[in-house]
């Protein structure tokens, strides 16, 4: 029973907006309008704010409600930037901001899934979309898949891929690159997916977070640019990774625009829209966005070769995201695994325990190699290395 | 069969953070802990960001990703004005952070109401909250409340309320100062509404989006301030109306610490947690509030009156908030109630259908007096009457 073309009840029943039908004749009246309809304030705040008083001055609707799709600016910019680096066929109104990826998972988890709805999550995945499947009372099905590939880089995935697909199955959930293991999946990788959820008529969640962060000149490939796909994938993308900035807590999804309409109903009953101050002062980092990503994921893949060449412990060299996801089975010395994470603790190094990521990496941890300076990363490496490695 | 203090099984079955049992061995670590276990950059964003540098070099961390329940400055600083305002017994840990009301409101209705709770919605009520419960498989009762005390001050409110409670009844939903009627509950009429609560075991969500903004020398109560409400009570709180920043998407709950580590769940599994940057931004207007917020109270009052005054329809004179909210039936002049709202429109005018604000209301307008400069309130009220009142 595919789902696919259509949203979950709990959506369907929520209704639009009721000033859908106006807008026209809203947007006819221009300036003459006097708007009553909306609780807000005219005035700015009255308080100090460390906002540039020019950026004020440019963006004087700064302190307001926004169009719950995104502000047009924002919108515009990111539709040339998916167009051109994405190579998907997306207008400004097939974008949509979020607040960040998460709230874009979220909204797509509990606009999607039926209760009951199967969802083919292939892991190790982001481990907080794990709860968003229950939260929306779907069920996860886990297809252990990205570590694999490493190993078995021919491997036939649509066969292999096939075996977890029930009738109850409306959805595949996609991350390239891969948040942990750093696997950036191929073309002719996507493709195989690509045929698999076009004969299955499933929904594609394709999460997108880790776009522009690839290492030795790799190329991330947007799964919606295959043919057929863009009619059937919700693109989801971040400002907390490459644009460094996750306190700003800012995404979007480019998907089309209907699908876009739906959703955002989602998203209007959970938190409005995402912050239009946040959304404004994003429009020129993306526009210049060329100018300065590379330094930062050339940067990454110096931290990458400080982590993945010092570490005394198999792993594959991610290659992309900004992860080492391994398993430390071999290396526990006679101590249980959370006995070791604790140890890691003791010795100064926080590191992420592998369960959360997926049922088959109990074993497993993930350390990120981006959120410490690189004397740091140096001291931690060493520090694990004495735990894991010195007795091995 | 009372849901107190139990929260739905959506949210019980969501994971906490594996970190949490790891925390106070974090915090012992101190600076020395090298933090792999997030997926983080250290640097900070390398574009051109309207912020003030004196800001960014204070707060070095803007970036980043924050405490899930909030930016610890901020929570310290909203306890201080809780405790001292609302009169609640908050510590900051009592304090959560929200990306507005609306996010607050959502993960409350997910967090407390199982499929087929019924809740109490006094109306008139703010119309994405209906959908909410919806959302999360509720359903809504609906009292009609705030316009009736205007007529009826002296109301039998435990009696009159008691008739809507059945077996299912989860929880009651309170507004006050109340979007849209701008009715401002007085003490002993909160504490008719604490004792029905009470006596019923129930949870009461109380929406004090309003918080402030109340006229002619009215004190706003916080229902949880009174004898035995802060242990069953959400108060939940806004950046949007008297801080004058919807655009910021901000807002908190104040509620005891272990009911806010569980909405917690909820809410990272949303959206993570507010922006970062936005909470820094808003730790000194919380500490400045006395300074500035009383001539923005002060001016809407004008506001009101310029609107109150010269509308030539039937109309209670509201309390707080900034609506007029009133039937337009015995103004319609033959025209049914769409066409009419149309011709606002033409006429260069939007207002909000009543209907939205529950089904007793489908004969009102909502109108909101703060969105507009004074000299365009003024006009718009001149359109309407010219609509409504002149061949009345």
């Amino acid at each position: 029973m595919p789902r696919f073309p259509e949203f979950s009840q709990r959506l369907n029943q929520l209704a639009g907006s009721v000033f859908e039908k106006f807008l026209p004749k809203m947007r006819e009246k221009g300036a003459d309008l006097v708007k009553l309809h909306i609780g807000d304030s005219y005035l700015p705040p009255p308080y100090d704010l460390p906002v540039d008083p020019a950026f004020r001055e440019a963006h004087p609707l700064f302190n307001r409600y926004c169009n719950t799709m995104g502000v047009p600016e924002l919108r515009a910019a990111l539709a040339e930037k998916v167009a051109a680096e994405n190579r998907l066929p997306v207008s400004p109104n097939d974008i949509m901001l979020t607040c960040g990826a998460c709230n874009a998972l979220n909204i797509s988890a509990m606009g999607l899934l039926e209760p009951g709805d199967e969802i083919l999550v292939l892991t190790p995945c982001w481990p907080f979309f794990l709860g968003m499947v229950r939260l929306a009372g779907g069920v996860v099905v886990e297809a252990p898949f990205y570590s694999r590939l490493y190993e078995e880089p021919d491997l036939d995935i649509a066969a292999y891929l096939e075996r977890f697909i029930t009738p109850k199955t409306a959805a595949l959930y996609l991350n390239t690159p891969n948040n942990p293991s750093g696997k950036v999946l191929s073309r002719p990788q996507l493709e195989a997916v690509a045929d698999l959820v076009q004969q299955h008529q499933l929904w594609l969640l394709s999460d997108e977070a880790y776009d522009g962060m690839t290492f030795d000149g790799r190329e991330h490939h947007s799964i919606a640019s295959l043919p057929g796909m863009f009619e059937r994938t919700l693109s989801i993308f971040t400002f907390s990774k490459v644009y460094m900035f996750a306190g700003l807590r800012l995404g979007y999804i480019a998907a089309p625009e209907h699908f876009l309409k739906q959703l955002n109903k989602m998203m209007v009953h959970q938190l409005y829209s995402p912050s239009t101050l946040s959304q404004q002062m994003m429009v020129d980092p993306v526009r210049t966005r060329e100018s300065w990503h590379r330094d930062f994921v050339q940067h990454c893949q110096e931290l990458r070769g400080i982590a993945s060449d010092q570490l005394r412990i198999d792993h594959h060299r991610p290659e992309g995201a900004y992860y080492l996801f391994f398993p430390i089975d071999k290396y526990l010395n006679g101590r249980d695994y959370w006995e070791t994470i604790d140890l890691c603790l003791e010795s100064g190094v926080s590191v992420a325990p592998g369960g959360d990521f997926g049922s088959d990496f109990r074993d497993y941890i993930r350390i990120c190699f981006a959120g410490e300076s690189p004397d740091r990363l140096q001291v931690a490496v060493e520090r694990l290395n004495r735990i894991f490695a010195e007795h091995s």
